[in-house]
């Protein structure tokens, strides 16, 4: 002991979202040593965003330095290719069409990197640590300003041939509906997602005379958690966008399983928080647009993990490969 | 050599359609030693194909009884679980709910038995002997009666939690859609399969008023193969219903590009055979529908193989395990 106690092992873990970035420091079990979270600065440069991350990766290892040995950085974040280690043309950030955050990252810290995009980060975290421990085929799908997925067929995820695989958030609800921010109009993010229902919401007070406390919120104020609040007290607009949302989603996630046979899907993210509200008309619609073979077979779980853990997925990424 | 020469090991491949079975001994490296093609019977019973396939393995082994050795039996046929071994509720078979194919094939022959659904069995024929061997992630489509469907991810089939995965046929087009035979409305494979574009031509002779060889053809006499004649004829309707199955196929398959990432779809089945009339439509539709990061990377092929190779598929079950 003393002296000659061994450090402990973790890894050093990023989830960068488009408005906060969480970092922490995570052991092979899952234990978390240390967790920070700062603005991302998605609106500024690339460079100041590093010069930042650096002072706060410091101000996290400060306490802990004799104690711990980082073996692996572990990324998550939009639009990350896993094969490029880039974010490729990432529409919430102004840090240009093709980030190269992995080779930054890496000769940084001269610590090797793991990458992938965060709802595929999220996925890998529900394997290693979270509810999907004891699953080998699930999806997993992040319901925040739009919608990320991460496919595991066989416990592993999917990146596909181009390490782009598992953006349901652009399968097609109506190619003549809404405006998505990647070009196509109608795609699945544009409904189900914080955003969607927001547009939801807007459509139904436009169309609709009921009353209802969303009548005096601005479209930019307006957030997922009013939405969820109001419909909790049973305002008739919020509940009819939830019942809307979990109809385009639910009848959609049926064209996934006839493509994947999942034993699940795993719903995370704000949208997520609102539980049954959102899961009610997401699993009857489901189970509705399910061909027979697949019929009352797959379950729809909202995931437990609280959103300060989302550096559980990157951390994941790394600790599976060290398996 | 002589009497001490070794004997050469076949699969017996089995290829059963709602037509016609496919038989056939295939060596490791695809060269088939001998193949029969007779009626399935799908209407008559059960015990009654057995009594037939026994008849007609008997006939195919007769001359080279000496030369061979049967070391397994691949099984293609439709709705096959590879799990179960079973045939569970073949919509165009009239041999009961659940038919225990595999545990009878393999008890009549003392022979282990792989079986996977048909459109599963083309997939990983095509990844061992046809045009997909230098490949990891694909999809196979079957445009036949219906639209079935194998997917490979890393290079492995994908079989799913209940081994039901690749039922591309029954992801919905649209809900409120063609009556299809699972009970559902408006799957794909009512309109983008031999019986789908059928449909499709008789919906546009009711709509349109163009002159067409095809208005003198009753829905029963319709076949694939005179709508392929008369569109490369320029008969208008048929050329149009080539458009629309087109359209409506490739838009769906960008669907499955944002789900798998893949590097290419394989075309096969009588549908597929019509070429470039249909290749066209799917390729523009595929691509105009396409996420950003997927544009231009993801290939459509006709596959050559032809359906009286069809046995490959159910030999290639067994060979790629024995690898």
């Amino acid at each position: 002991m003393g002296a000659l106690s061994k450090k402990i092992e973790v890894v050093l873990a990023m989830d960068i979202g488009g408005t906060y970035t969480k970092i922490g420091l995570v052991e092979k079990d899952g234990t978390i040593r240390g967790k920070r979270v700062f603005s991302t600065g998605s609106k500024h440069s690339f460079p100041g965003f590093v010069l930042n991350l650096e002072e706060e990766v410091a101000l996290l290892c400060a306490k802990m330095k004799d104690k711990i040995k980082i073996v692996a950085i572990g990324i998550g974040a939009p639009n990350a290719n896993c094969f490029t280690g880039q974010m490729e043309h990432p529409p919430n950030f102004k840090w240009g069409d093709v980030v190269p955050i992995s080779e930054t990252i890496s000769s940084l810290y001269k610590l090797p990197v793991v990458i992938a995009n965060d709802a595929n980060a999220a996925a890998v975290g529900e394997l290693v640590y979270g509810m999907a421990k004891d699953m080998k085929h699930f999806v997993v799908l992040t319901l925040g300003t739009g919608l990320g997925s991460g496919i595991v067929v066989d416990g592993k995820l999917v990146t596909g041939a181009n390490g782009m695989a598992g953006e349901l958030g652009h399968v097609s609800v109506d190619p003549e509906g809404r405006k998505c921010n990647c070009g196509l109009k109608g795609c699945l993010e544009t409904y189900a997602s914080v955003t969607g229902i927001k547009r939801t919401v807007f459509e139904l007070l436009a169309e609709l005379n009921e009353e209802s406390t969303l009548r005096s919120i601005s479209y930019e104020s307006l957030t997922g958690e009013i939405i969820s609040e109001q419909a909790l007290k049973g305002d008739v607009i919020a509940l009819k966008a939830f019942e809307i949302t979990g109809k385009l989603l639910g009848s959609k996630l049926a064209d996934t399983v006839a493509h994947l046979d999942p034993e699940a899907f795993i719903l995370s993210g704000g949208l997520s928080k609102a539980g049954d509200i959102l899961l009610g008309p997401v699993v009857r619609n489901l189970e509705k647009n399910l061909f027979a073979a697949y019929r009352g077979k797959v379950k729809v779980y909202l995931s437990p993990t609280e959103s300060s853990d989302a550096i559980l997925g990157p951390a994941a990424l790394v600790w599976q490969e060290r398996k």
